[in-house]
Formats: C-alpha cells, sequence, structure tokens
C-alpha cells in the first residue's frame, strides 16, 4: 500500500546546502515510512500507488523535533512572572518558596490524571504546530517515586497522541530540600536510583543542571558514569549561567548535546566538535530571563558543532509552547540563518536524541512531516506568532489539519 | 431574548485595579451588547433569560483590541530578513530595491483579489487569538487610486470576517518614488486625497511617520490641520528612531494615541497626559528591530498616560500575527505588569482607536469577550506562544471554537 504524495514544495534538508530544496517534489509513503522522496518527473512509474494526495504547491518540512523540554509538571509559575514585574527580586521569591522547588512542590501534589492531563494539552500544542518528536525531562519530581512518575507519564503521553517522546532522566536538576546541605549524598541517590527506572524501560537519555546553582562538574561525572555503565547516551544543561567546564565533560562522554551554552569555553567548543556533540540553543530561556551573554554561535559554526533549536518548555524560565517562535528567537537573538534554525528543529534536533530515523526527508526515514501555507520555508523563521502548519503527517498518517488534532 | 453566559472568571478591566475581577461571574447578552454584568449571587432574577451557556469556570476577557496594524499589503519580506542574517546591511537591501518601497511595489502589483485573501488570512489568525477589533492602516498604495484600494479591502474586510475593523489613513507613511526630492508636494497631494477617501466613508482616522526617514514635524501638522477640517481624529508614528517632537504635535491635535515612542522626551509626555492621548507600544517592532532604546514606560505610567500595546503587523519590522505575544513582549523587555498589558490590548487599546463601547466588560458595551482555559489573567502575558482561547464571542454570537473560525 503506497500513497503519493504529490505538487509539494519539498525542503528535505537532505542535502547540506540550500534546503535540499525540490520545487516540484513528491513523497511516497509505505507504513509509517518514506519508500521514495525526489523530483516528481523523476517518479518511477513502476510504484503500484494506491492512494494519491494532491498538496497544490504547498511547502513541506520534515516533522518539527522539539529536543529539550521540561513538559511534565505541576502548576504555574505565573505568580512569579508578575510578582517580578511588580518590583520583586529573585531573593523576595525564594524567600516566599518560589523558585523550581516551587515546581517540585506542585508536581510531588498533583495527581497522575492532572499531570497527565496538563502534559497532554501541552503536548497538543506543539503536536498542532507540527512537532512530531519531543523530548521530555524529569526533575520535578526529585524522589524515585516522583521521577519514575512523571517519566512514565512521559511515556504515557506517547500513547494518547500520536507523536514519539523521547524521555531524559534529569534528576540531578535541582537540589531537593529533604538534602539540603548534602548534595553528594544527593547525588548517588540520584545515581542509585537509574537501573531500576532504566530496567524499566523509562529513561531514553540521562542529563544534569551543571551550574553553580546546580551541580558541580564532579557531581555530574557520577551521574555521567552510571549512565555510562547502563549503555545510556548522555546531554548536559551546560554553561548556561556561568563557565563550568561542563561541556568538556560532557564531550569526554560523548553526549549527544550540550543544552544552552551562552557561556561555553573555546576548549569546551573544540571537545563538542570532535565528539559530534549538538549544541541545542535555548533562545526561548535566553529572552525570557532578559540574559545578555550570547552563546558564542560564531564560533560553533566555525568549529563544525551542529546547532538545535529547542523550546526549552518550563513553568520558570520558557514557558513557550512554540518551536517555530524559537526560530524566530534564534535568528533575531543569536543571528542563526533561518536555514541553520530550520535545521536546528529537524535533522539537527533529531541527531541531539540520537535518532537517525527523522529530521530530513529522504527514503527510509520516517513518514513525518509538516504542510505550510507558506511560499518558502525562510518564512517559517520570519513569521513570529501566528504561523500554523495546514496539516501535520505522522508514521504516513494525517493527524491534524488546520490546527485541529484529527489522528 | 437574553442569553445568560454563567459560571465565568471575569476580568472585567471595569475598575481600575486588580483586573475588575469576579470570581463567579456572570455575563448577560442582549443582542450584540452586554445587557448586565457582575457577580453570579447579584444576578437578577426577573431577567426572562432564553438561553444559558455554562462556561465551567473558565476565565473570561473583554474581546482584543490590536490598534495599530498595516494589516493590507502585497508580498512578505521574508527574503529581507533571510538576506541580513546572511550578512546583508541595511544598504545593500536599499541598493537591492528593498525595504517599505519594495512592499509598495509588491501592493500595488497585486490584484484586489490577492490583497482580500491574504488580509483575510492575517485576520483570521488574528480573531482565531481573540482579536475582536482590528486596525489596519493604509501607507502602502501612496496614490491616491491605491491609497482607496487599501482601505477599501480594510472595509470589506470587516463584511467577511466577524469583527469590527478600523481603518486609518496614513499615506504620509513614505515618500514615493513619483515624488522623490519633492516631499512638500507629496504632502500636499496627501492632503489633496483626504476629503474624497472621507467623503467615501474609508476614513476613521489619520496617521503619519514623522521620523527623519519619514516627515517632518511641519508636513506632518499640514497633514493635522487637513485632518482637523474634516473632523477626523489624528494618531501618529512618533519618536520611534529619535526625537522629532511628534508627540507634542500629536498632543496639541489632541491625537487619539501616539505610537512606538522611544525617544519621547519629557514635554512630550506631559503634553499627551494633557491631552488624553494613549501611548501604543509596539514591542513587536522594538524586538525584530533589535532596537535598544527603550521607551520610557516609567514616566508615561507617572504621567498617567494611558498605555496599549499592539502588534503594529507589518512586513518590515513587525511580522506577527499575535497579539497575545505581544503581552508577553510588553512585559519581559517594556516592564508593563501583566495586569497593563492585558488593559494595553482591551481597554485603552480600545480608547486609541476612539471606541467607548468596548475594551470592559460592562453593561451596554459591545458583547464581545474571549474565553481561556487559565487560571488567571497573569496567564496571558506569562505564556509566549502556544497560548489559544477556547471560545470567542462577537457581538454575542460565538465565532471561534477552539481555534476554528465558526461564525
Ligand atoms: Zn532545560
Ligand atoms: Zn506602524
Amino acid at each position: 500500500m503506497l500513497a503519493l504524495w504529490r505538487n509539494a514544495r519539498l525542503a528535505t534538508l537532505a542535502d547540506a546546502a540550500a534546503w535540499g530544496w525540490i520545487e516540484d517534489g513528491a513523497l511516497v509513503v509505505a507504513g509509517q515510512y518514506l519508500h521514495w522522496v525526489g523530483d516528481a518527473r523523476h517518479l518511477p512509474r513502476s510504484l503500484p500507488i494506491a492512494e494519491e494526495h494532491d498538496l497544490g504547491g504547498a511547502l513541506v518540512t520534515p516533522g518539527l523535533v522539539d529536543c529539550h523540554t521540561h513538559l511534565v509538571y505541576g502548576g504555574t509559575r505565573a505568580d512569579e512572572f508578575e510578582a517580578r514585574l511588580h518590583g520583586a527580586t529573585y531573593a523576595d521569591i525564594a524567600r516566599q518558596g518560589g523558585g523550581i522547588l516551587s515546581t517540585v512542590r506542585a508536581t510531588r501534589a498533583a495527581s497522575d490524571e492532572d499531570l497527565l492531563a496538563a502534559a497532554i494539552r501541552r503536548a497538543r500544542t506543539l503536536l498542532a504546530e507540527g512537532v512530531t518528536t519531543v523530548e521530555i525531562k524529569s526533575g520535578y519530581g526529585l524522589t524515585y517515586a516522583d521521577e519514575a512518575r512523571c517519566l512514565r507519564i512521559a511515556r504515557q503521553l506517547a500513547q494518547r497522541l500520536p507523536l514519539t517522546v523521547c524521555t531524559t532522566y534529569l534528576a540531578a536538576h535541582a537540589l531537593p530540600p529533604e538534602f539540603t546541605g548534602r548534595p553528594d549524598d544527593y547525588i548517588a541517590e540520584v545515581c542509585a536510583c537509574l537501573p531500576e527506572l532504566h530496567a524499566a524501560g523509562l529513561v531514553d537519555a540521562v542529563d544534569a543542571f551543571c551550574e553553580t546553582i546546580g551541580f558541580s562538574v564532579e557531581q555530574t561525572r557520577r551521574v555521567f558514569e552510571t549512565a555510562r555503565q547502563l549503555g545510556l547516551p548522555v546531554k548536559l544543561h551546560a554553561e548556561q549561567l556561568s563557565d563550568q567546564g561542563g561541556a568538556l565533560l560532557a564531550a569526554e562522554f560523548g553526549a549527544l548535546s550540550c543544552d544552552h551554552l551562552e557561556y561555553v569555553n573555546p576548549a569546551g567548543i573544540r571537545a563538542m566538535a570532535q565528539s559530534g556533540t549538538v549544541a541545542v540553543l535555548l533562545p526561548g530561556a535566553f529572552y525570557f530571563l532578559r540574559e545578555t551573554q550570547l552563546p558564542p554561535v560564531s564560533a560553533l559554526r566555525a568549529a563544525g558543532v551542529p546547532l538545535a533549536v529547542a523550546t526549552d518548555h518550563n513553568p520558570g524560565s520558557s514557558p513557550t509552547l512554540s518551536l517555530l517562535l524559537m526560530l524566530n528567537l534564534a535568528c533575531t537573538l543569536f543571528q542563526l540563518t533561518p536555514e541553520e534554525a530550520l535545521r536546528g528543529i529537524t535533522v539537527h534536533a533529531a541527531r541531539a536524541l540520537g535518532l537517525a530515523d527523522r529530521g530530513v526527508l529522504a527514503a527510509g526515514r520516517r513518514a513525518d512531516f509538516v504542510v505550510w501555507p507558506l511560499a518558502h520555508p525562510r518564512e517559517l523563521a520570519y513569521w513570529f506568532g501566528g504561523c500554523h502548519p495546514q496539516q501535520v503527517i505522522v508514521g504516513g498518517k494525517e493527524v491534524v489539519r488546520h490546527g485541529v488534532i484529527v489522528g
């Protein structure tokens, strides 16, 4: 059963340059995969096409990949946002029990049903915008039971919605109140929990927040060593607020990605280039926190480090549910080109998750693609706010039509 | 025929403080207007309610008002956006025929049908987000015929979609190539065209771009005098890129609004306060152009100048179709509070258009309101990207449900 999607203007991203552009393109889908992708004039006549869709000259891109989110949590932090704008300082907010630990409390207090329902609402918003693969980190539970619960809910999401979910264990996100003054004990606990969570099939990758207000390079190393023993890939929240040397450590462990990177140093960049580690830029957090230190995009680009872009969706520093908006922010604030930005939420984002089966439109890859009412893919980065796909196809099936989830 | 909408958490904005909040609110609609708004416990039993809607505790705000857009135009400027990110300077782009005059060329070249279709697509996006009133400026025609055409298309929009359109004559937007070196002649033409356009019912207000790269204060004064003779209210693109004294001039003419205002001086602020002129902040253009001079929000606030917020939707400096995103930008970049930002796209935006019948939820006002799946109105400014209403009601009728235009 082959399905032909014809009359498409394809940004395949399969070539290194010029968007992998095919002006009069066609896609042939077999089951959940792309069987053939190319110029319509070269479509083999021998293919037994059973079903045809005319895309009317619309733009088609690969399904979008949001490779860094914290999607499962209780509550919001809208009150803190408002309090700051009324003059409260971060210290005031911390004194009133705010900050990341307020999300930990709200997450622990929430029922499974409420956590899942909220995560589904968020994921539906992403899906309606064309996101067909999403990474979700734990890190608001900070106990074995609550981390397991959040990872399980992330897995359930993939059963409830037609998208792929990659789970990341981020118990080394913040020091829970039970371990105040004992970060090494907490890290030992983080490591001790991992084998069982992994055995339960809940963990695709392992992450940590390596920062003065997070965990040290040495503590992160212990987490990474545990991951390595289990054969799990690692990634790292690195050099967001200061240069800790986290990128160097991550590269040593062959990390899939280092994320944030505003303060990464040249040695870290070189090491990332050598280890093939993706730089995940998170312009939403940069913008929302009113940061001024820009990530060294030119140096990363010059070193050949692949650049990805993600929402970093979380209630404290990046309450956004628009990956497309991140394209515009990445271009406007970080000076990525529109093509780099689009590769950053497709092929390079897939690589940041260790997924080789998606992110470009090519035979053998997943039939996840998005149809846009736009003249050119550069417009995906140009419009900010209000740009929506006309169709989203996941595994060969239409799941979104004009903003409405149908699949 | 009265319709009751009950079980609503109302941000009426009818009081000066605390969101005009009613925790267990009800709205009674008679035809296109609100007949009664208040606490459900005080709902008069005598009202002959014919129809009931249970809002299930959802948040309700007034319909949103986008009081500054350039919605009718041909083409995009995505190519310039991309070129700049590949290193082209503004001078390069100007040499290649880019900039505002490229939009003038594309607008003149477009058919009426194409201009209308594009404007409808844009307005539908705004409407789906809760915008029930939109201002549209001309200014990409720059001939009598093309300005008239764009204003006529703006009027047609209001017949094709269930929203209110206010038209603004902005022929003094840029100097058309036909008048190169003769700006005073062009201003004379701008003034000469106005009576006929007004007689045709195409003009609700008159605007100009008072700037070194636009028109001088003296030229703007001539346009304003013509408007005054016709009894038309004025507004002004003022002090966006430099301090021209435009705000002072606008206040002298009792302008409805001064827009942008990054460089407004204290005398201009005082004059605006005295004339009751609204300050329309346009954070989308500030962000997209990577400006660094912030509008003097504290001084405007201290002087009692009402603050509005708008998209400034246009292809060159603010290609956004999300008024909600402007809330987050206004808070994050300009330090408005979430409540100021919401008043800025409702009650103060209505005032910037001279409309006294909307912008708050109160008896006698239009039954334009928006139902949101949010716990608190501060969340409208907190989320950036991905926040959508569950229902939009215009003139008492449901016109949008879960992102789909049904009315
Ligand atoms: Zn993160
Ligand atoms: Zn404007």
